[in-house]
């Protein structure tokens, strides 16, 4: 996968900032790619960048739209054929992190195809992966872990990414999720490789690397939810990782998407990644923990993070209100 | 899925019994189903059932050709083209558990769609699954799992049903591999679906049903095989178990394709499925173990079993060698 940038930033009729959250991802973490946002009207969503029509887009140098909003179902809205019909007549590749392929559009793909535009469906492998083996990898690898899902696991991986960078130290952030992807220009998303491969998929995203040398692996789901660990556990035999981060939200009720399950003990979590890791690195243990405080107020945020690192005996960290430099301090 | 019966089993070029385990599987466990095998030259695996060509199986009303071997990488050997075409025309379906699909060779799909003859690639789920949710479902659910690979899951389940039913008890041996799928008629080969929905395949591979009926579901891998420990998570959450069966191999050094990885202990192979199992069934308990002695002579299986069982305090019989008896007696 090789997308063209700078990028524009479709936004669709997204009715909140959370529909809009690969395209916030992606503006976040490389603003420098970034030139504009499309928005349809009654599009609540706004990215603060500016607003531009295609032809302004083309105008500007953009050479890929991406549809940056997740819609319920993960489908291509019809009514947003004739825009990225009228992208690619433009000069404009088209990229989509949807479940459903842009290439499965038979208007959208005989344009691309007649036009030579690229087409990149990033959720879906275009290739095929060998089984995992787990024996031994050069290189250092940390893997982002979480008691649940969508609990900012991307998001620590590439703050501590800058924050190694910032350092001097080699590292590079490996992603395993449609926005991860546009964020590193590559990467695999795992959840829609064939189970058989999982952690051979892994495996190839990390490959061996000089010793000096981390990986910061986007963890997805949890072994504690009961549809997607799975794919966790696949995940974190692949990465066999020196060092795990787990993520946490306290104030969250129960799994997300499962209303009868509740969230897991968060040192029971940890002890469990720990033990399972070690199947593939002896050596695996969990150096930190980063908390996403965002519904607290700052002296509950503070409590909470003072609190849990004491009993837990781990640097504990928001890493948007404090950054993550304890975390980067514990590494082995 | 809905394959015709009976069957004509093939076996191609098989250079050893091993080579053909999917054919021997069906033998072994429909041998109502089976009329014939069919053999190139120079193959070493015999069934011990009627050699026959395809002329002769087709008057004797078979109606499948189950093409019942492992190649190397699970190709179709190029050589059996013109065979596979011959049975095509002479009004026989055919069906594959191979990881290379029958319909993407051309001149096969191709015939197929002109006589109007069915291919069935049971490797491949042919529908979308749903994500799992670990909701509880009504009825009574056994998986069987393992301390490794290929080590008597499928044989162990199956061995249950027959033994439930000639007690008179309500049970179906539910398939989640391609040799399994080709004794039950149906069933999901679980490694092959996409790994967001693994533990949903599962639900919905074992559904709903009355409240003293038992599916008996086939597992798959090890949570302490590193390549495919993923594929056996989702297996254990999507199955949400009431009851579990180890099976085993006492004489196996290393784990299967991982010669640098050793077998876990039993005792904490266990433990581990156990408590992982209990995100989705709080009840789950292993109710006994099952143990492949075919490596051993008799004395010194006796003498595993007897010594496994006082060890664990738990029913242990070979499947083959003893029957399952025990283990049904042990269930809750």
């Amino acid at each position: 996968m090789n997308l063209r940038r700078p990028y524009l930033l479709f936004l669709g009729d997204a009715r909140d900032e959370l529909a809009a959250k690969t395209a916030q991802g992606i503006a976040y973490w490389r603003p420098e790619w970034c030139v504009g946002q499309l928005r349809l009207p009654g599009c609540k969503a706004d990215l603060k960048l500016p607003d531009m029509t295609l032809e302004q887009a083309a105008a500007a140098g953009v050479k890929t739209m991406i549809v940056g909003v997740a819609n319920r179902g993960g489908v291509i809205d019809a009514a947003w054929v004739p825009l990225l019909l009228q992208a690619l007549e433009l000069g404009l590749d088209l990229a989509s992190g949807l479940h459903r392929r842009l290439t499965d559009i038979p208007e959208v793909a005989a344009t691309a195809a007649k036009l030579g535009r690229a087409l990149h469906d990033v959720r879906h492998p275009t290739r095929d992966f060998e089984v995992g083996t787990g024996a031994r990898r050069a290189g250092k690898r940390l893997l982002t872990v979480g008691t649940d899902c969508s609990i900012g696991k991307m998001y620590t991986a590439l703050a501590l990414e800058r924050e190694m960078r910032r350092r001097g130290l080699k590292a590079d952030f490996r992603a395993t999720g449609q926005t991860g992807i546009f964020i590193a220009g590559e990467g695999v998303s795992i959840d829609a490789v064939v189970a058989d491969f999982i952690s051979g998929a892994v495996e190839f995203l990390s490959p061996d690397n000089d010793p000096d040398h981390w990986d910061l692996i986007e963890g997805q789901g949890s072994l504690f939810h009961a549809s997607y660990a799975g794919v966790s556990l696949g995940l974190l035999h692949g990465a066999q990782a020196d060092a795990l981060v787990m993520c946490h939200e306290p104030t969250r009720r129960h799994m997300r998407g499962l209303p009868h399950a509740p969230l897991p003990d968060l040192k029971a979590c940890i002890a469990l990644n720990e033990s399972l890791a070690r199947l593939t690195n002896p050596a695996a243990r969990c150096i930190g923990i980063a908390i996403n405080t965002s519904a607290l107020d700052t002296i509950a945020a503070s409590r909470v993070l003072k609190e849990t690192s004491d009993r837990l005996g781990l640097p504990a960290v928001d890493p948007v209100r404090d950054g993550v430099g304890p975390l980067v301090d514990a590494l082995p």
